[in-house]
């Protein structure tokens, strides 16, 4: 492993544990809800927007430890979104990271409640960290807008939304394309970036450095996202591939060649972008390379 | 109509009037998640939850003016709760406030993901109105927290789970039935009673108040909704009825008398308690007999 690598995993392990220490526990009533809620969101993943957050937030000099809540908040939202993205109504997905999805273990119904659950607790967990860190009204009001805005109509509800409609056409033009990637994955990676910052009171021309990172972060991830799709394993994905063929991605829109380039050529904009930043963007640039060298 | 008849329609319309003001304007993009979000939301009900909240603001003698947002946000949660209620995977419901429910009109994909919008809308107004009115960040906090919880797995959505799991089941006990009732309407009354003056600094005696008078309210509309769907006209009405017959609600367990008997008795505890009301409670009062008197 390089490197980053290891230090991804090291931080992956610790994120892991943070997860179930902050969700309800197991057997608390109503039960069958909250072992839902578990397996949507415990033993998987990369973990990748939670170390964004810790990387933003050590790059301004803050303390990894004043953001935890935050952190989990933004994993929780995302663990959300897939188990929406995978419901029959929209992707029909059968597995995620290598077992059954929600709605294939729990039904749908269950599936439905346990992802509405995860984001209301998100809520909860950044008010919490709000306080934990003396926020004033004003900060914790900036962090729960931008996290509303970056998950809803505007925000991943929308790219969600954009991508069903754009599936079932024949073609998608430039513009639509770079919609759905950017708000699926791009608006909760700059709220992952810059949500602890936000009630950390940092500087708006930090944030809006860390914002501009993530997103074009967000969409090389995207676009990655789709070359692996196109070329990559079942096995080592642990989800369904080639479920986008008929599906308007880059991939399938500009060619696989063309998406490396694309998403290189991005990677290279985000590690530009934390030049204006007034700290140390080591990390969050290892990540920019890391996200266009995985291979799951 | 009664007096407080009277006054509700003229409250139903001012709130409706906010409510469009409130919502990503029409044609907005994109556009057909937009009006998914207006269809959902707009035109219909009873308004029952911002009366509250704007009828608790009051007693407490803060102007209403300053809770618009969080009245709407209330309402536009309750909305979210009644698509996703509908979907096929739920209730599988057809009709819904005279006109075909959300998923009918707009596909299930669209429903799931406008619920989804209009909740977090309303976390996002909630977090605006705390701003306007001033709120430190522990107020705004218990907000956030309060209408995160009222929805969560401890509340709406862990009522309507163990509602579906007790349709599955032949008999229900007691305790479930209680539990299915106070968090499907209890928890979202509770809200509405308290979350404006949460943000408005009212003292911890008087927000207790307000939060058993709204649970006792809300439980025994839920009890009311059951006698209605089980004796009540679907042109009155709007929606389906008859759909709880094989379901366990108060009335299926201890038939119309007794249910009936139980709403009065709740709504006389109900207006008991706004004795210990630091306020006039005489509007809330006036609410609770509206709701045992109400036919749709």
């Amino acid at each position: 492993m390089t490197d980053i690598a290891c230090l991804l995993e090291a931080e992956r392990e610790q994120i892991e544990e943070a997860l179930g220490r902050h969700l309800p526990r197991e057997g608390e009533y109503p039960e069958r809800i909250h072992e839902a809620i578990r397996y949507a969101s415990l033993d998987g993943g990369k973990r990748l927007r939670p170390i964004i957050t810790f990387a933003a937030t050590e790059a301004l000099g803050y303390d990894r430890a004043s953001v935890v809540k935050v952190a989990c908040a933004i994993e929780f939202v995302h663990c959300c979104s897939l188990v929406l993205d995978d419901l029959p109504s929209m992707d029909d997905a059968e597995t995620r990271r290598g077992r059954p999805t929600t709605h294939r273990a729990f039904g749908v119904a269950t599936a439905i409640l346990a992802a509405d659950a995860l984001l209301m607790h998100a809520f909860k967990l950044v008010a919490e960290n709000g306080v934990d860190v003396g926020a004033g009204g004003e900060r914790l009001a900036a962090a729960i807008r931008g996290l509303a805005t970056a998950v809803g109509s505007f925000g991943m509800v929308g790219g969600q939304h954009v991508d069903l409609e754009a599936a079932s056409r024949d073609r998608i033009d430039e513009q639509t394309l770079e919609y759905i990637l950017s708000r699926k994955t791009g608006s909760l990676f700059a709220a992952a970036a810059t949500i602890g910052g936000t009630l950390l009171g940092a500087s708006e021309s930090d944030l809006a450095c860390l914002d501009r990172y993530a997103r074009a972060l967000g969409l090389a991830y995207q676009i990655v996202d789709d070359i692996l799709d196109a070329t990559g394993d079942a096995a080592v994905l642990g989800k369904d591939v080639g479920k986008d063929a008929n599906r308007n991605s880059f991939v399938t829109v500009h060619g696989v060649g063309a998406a490396r380039e694309a998403a290189s050529g991005l990677l290279g904009g985000a590690r530009e972008i934390l030049g204006d930043l007034d700290g140390d963007g080591e990390v969050l640039s290892a990540i920019a390379d890391f996200c266009l060298e995985r291979t799951r």
